[in-house]
């Protein structure tokens, strides 16, 4: 009999390994925070003495969900100027908010409210953009989630950085100190959209990033203006700016990518670029339909993210992996197009591979760290069973996560956070509400 | 000091009388099962002497939601198909599967089943359309929820009736009795679509629905290959051949209406049709967006209905209002189209008008019975409230349903349901789905 820390079982395992794998009745064991084997539950109870066991009837096992894209702070702007038109959204309500409140304190506190609601809903793993990413990184670092850390890049000042270069030098010191060799953070370079960089800004970026070796992310043609204007302003789409610029490479992570045409998804697929796809904000801002499918048939890795909880208004993957599923149904017209089995594979293991993380998180493999969420299935709304990835795409709700691991040290027991003062997390979040309702200038 | 059976207590009070009111710190009286008053709480503590009194700090009140469309006995075939092309979902799975199992006693446990998640959700009030509506009928009184159970009608032969005028005298039989006078429970007229009916039966139909009084619903340019293939078969739209048939009017209740045009938006509100609108099931089964925001421009009634549990795959409100809104956005490329109070007076007030019962239910009227509910925001997801209209829209999920009152009755309490045994219900649908995974001849 060997050791291992924690032996998981459950009727049904989907491992992502390969996407679409669902085991019945195996476990899962997990040592020193890794994935240490997959096995059926009758030949684990004859190999490993666990130091805990932990037995989920009527659940699922599966890979944490990977949240490819956010802004997590924002959670304290959440429902602030909901049911307005993208420009006024912005102009009137969020860019004057930001500029007045965006604070270390503010992204402290507006990051781990994200991150309660992220662990409690089954997210193991988050790209953010946003300023003070080095408050984003130690929150997460202290909060135990797996983290992306991206830092924004423009060529205005903000609460946060000057001008681009300070930017890019602030970003260079998270890089090398403290996060280097992380088991849970890792970084990357997020330049805001193309309209908010110059050329120049954008060489400087790309000699950066290649001596960092981290990639990079940006918001791409995420509505037909943006990519008007850029013909008009340039006379050039964005994605094919970015080309000239020596950018399109495997490194990129196109967020958003609404309005991309068929040679532009060929481009992509070709150069290795993957897409973070987030329906729910897309369909709320009316930006459009990100065409997933078909990306994803041209060979393009599709991850799926929230946005920030500003647009959405909420970070819960479950909800927006089947948005996922749904929208590119009605899009395609066909209702056998984006399977739940797609939708799921794009929540994790697509996931993994956008963020270029795919040899630690997401799947169920041994030797990668154990992220791994348990859905209870027992629930009415979720009954019967006939095809447990159908119930976890199409029926599953957040409350139903019942267990999440990150690398290994359990986050969430039966519902229950632990080592984390959700209400005193919660508390600040109405301090800061009240403040934001009273005084912002608009 | 009067006395009331309960007097209910929140921050907030979403009224819906009119739409979009929200009242601070009132209170909510409730004497034998009707809504007494609606005043401020410092007012009530002066003027009632409550049996009991219900205080939710953090809580919202509103009046329960309406799901004007469902067939929920067909929670027994959630999942059970998901992801194929209409026509072979139908054809394959669905049509022999109901041929195969639909029996009273599949429709009395899927129905129950449906209860349970609908309660759970904070819907107290359903219309059905599915065969043995007298079985739909008796388990939504006995499980205390409010129902209108409409009969399906078509012209061939299923396990329930053989042929139309079979349909339409169990239709008959249901409406004279038991149900009559019932405070849960009303009757409709279900024609399943124009396909599926000859101008013989519409006919009769009409003559009955007219002398008994009672609404008709109907499935209505559901699909483009619906109206198409109408137009090729009798060289009309559906709605043109029920205008010709005498059904285009107050009664009718047009479901789903995603290919309607600007003249047929045009005759639904001159003759006062009202749209039941299925966001997720039209998505899901890729089916277009209907034009909600524009039907509601033109002064149609729209409501919301979540379609049957196989092609949604869930009975809940929250989502579906929210769906509601998120594809009127991206449908007619304006972020400000169909806000949150729109979608929430579609699920409370408007479904109430649609399906001819508002003078009983739909908003916090005095005189009105007590369909009420609470929802908790106090959780992560929903925090900060800067609104609590565009909290529940956005953000809020099936289990922050705090409360249920159907007609002054709890039957929701802090999450827990009453007088129901939740586990033998759940118990039974997964026989059924042993069944039927085993057994369906396809």
């Amino acid at each position: 009999m060997a050791h291992c820390d924690t032996l998981i079982s459950a009727p049904w395992c989907i491992t992502m390994d390969p996407p679409g794998t669902v085991l019945e009745e195996h476990a899962v064991a997990i040592t020193d925070g890794r994935i240490e084997a997959v096995l059926p539950q009758a030949e684990a109870r004859d190999s490993f003495e666990p130091g805990q066991r932990v037995d989920r009837p009527g659940h699922v096992l599966l890979p944490g969900l990977i949240n490819a894209h956010t802004h997590a702070a924002m959670a304290l702007f959440r429902g602030f100027g909901d049911d307005l038109p993208l420009e006024a959204w912005l102009k009137t309500r969020i860019w004057p908010a930001e500029q007045q409140w965006a604070s270390a304190e503010f992204v402290r506190d507006g990051t781990a409210l994200a991150i309660v609601e992220m662990l409690r809903s089954g997210t193991t793993c988050f790209s953010d953009q946003y300023f003070f990413p080095e408050v984003v990184a130690r929150t997460a670092a202290d909060m135990q989630i797996r983290a992306v850390v991206a830092t924004p890049v423009v060529d205005f000042p903000t609460n946060w950085a000057a001008a681009a270069n300070e930017y890019l030098e602030k970003a260079a010191d998270l890089v090398h100190d403290p996060y280097a060799g992380h088991p849970l953070i890792s970084t990357a370079y997020a330049p805001h959209s193309t309209y908010s960089l110059s050329d120049e800004s954008f060489r400087t970026l790309r000699v950066m990033a290649d001596q960092l070796d981290v990639p990079v992310q940006i918001h791409l043609h995420e509505t037909a203006r943006e990519v008007r204007d850029a013909i008009a302003d340039t006379g050039m789409r964005p994605l094919e700016r970015l080309r000239e610029l020596g950018l399109v490479n495997r490194s990129l992570l196109a967020v958003h990518a609404v309005h991309v045409d068929t040679a532009e998804i060929e481009l992509m697929a070709e150069t290795g670029v993957a897409v973070a796809h987030c329906p729910r904000s897309n369909l709320k801002l009316a930006s459009g339909i990100a065409p997933a499918a078909a990306l994803r048939e041209g060979g393009v890795t599709v991850a799926v993210g929230t946005d920030g909880p500003a647009s959405n208004n909420v970070l819960d993957m479950l909800k927006e992996l089947e948005a996922a599923a749904l929208v590119a149904k009605v899009s395609t017209g066909d209702a056998a197009a984006l399977t739940a089995r797609d939708a799921l594979a794009m929540a994790t293991i697509d996931g993994a591979r956008a963020l270029g993380i795919a040899d630690r998180t997401g799947s169920i493999t041994p030797g990668k760290w154990a992220d791994l969420v348990t859905v209870d299935l027992a629930t009415p709304n979720s009954q019967p069973v006939y095809d447990p990835v159908s119930q976890i795409v199409y029926t599953a709700r957040a409350e139903q996560v019942a267990d999440v691991w990150t690398s290994g040290r359990l986050r969430l027991d039966r519902g229950q956070l632990l080592d984390v003062d959700a209400a005193s997390i919660v508390s600040r979040a109405n301090e800061w509400q009240q403040q934001i309702a009273a005084g912002t200038r608009t």
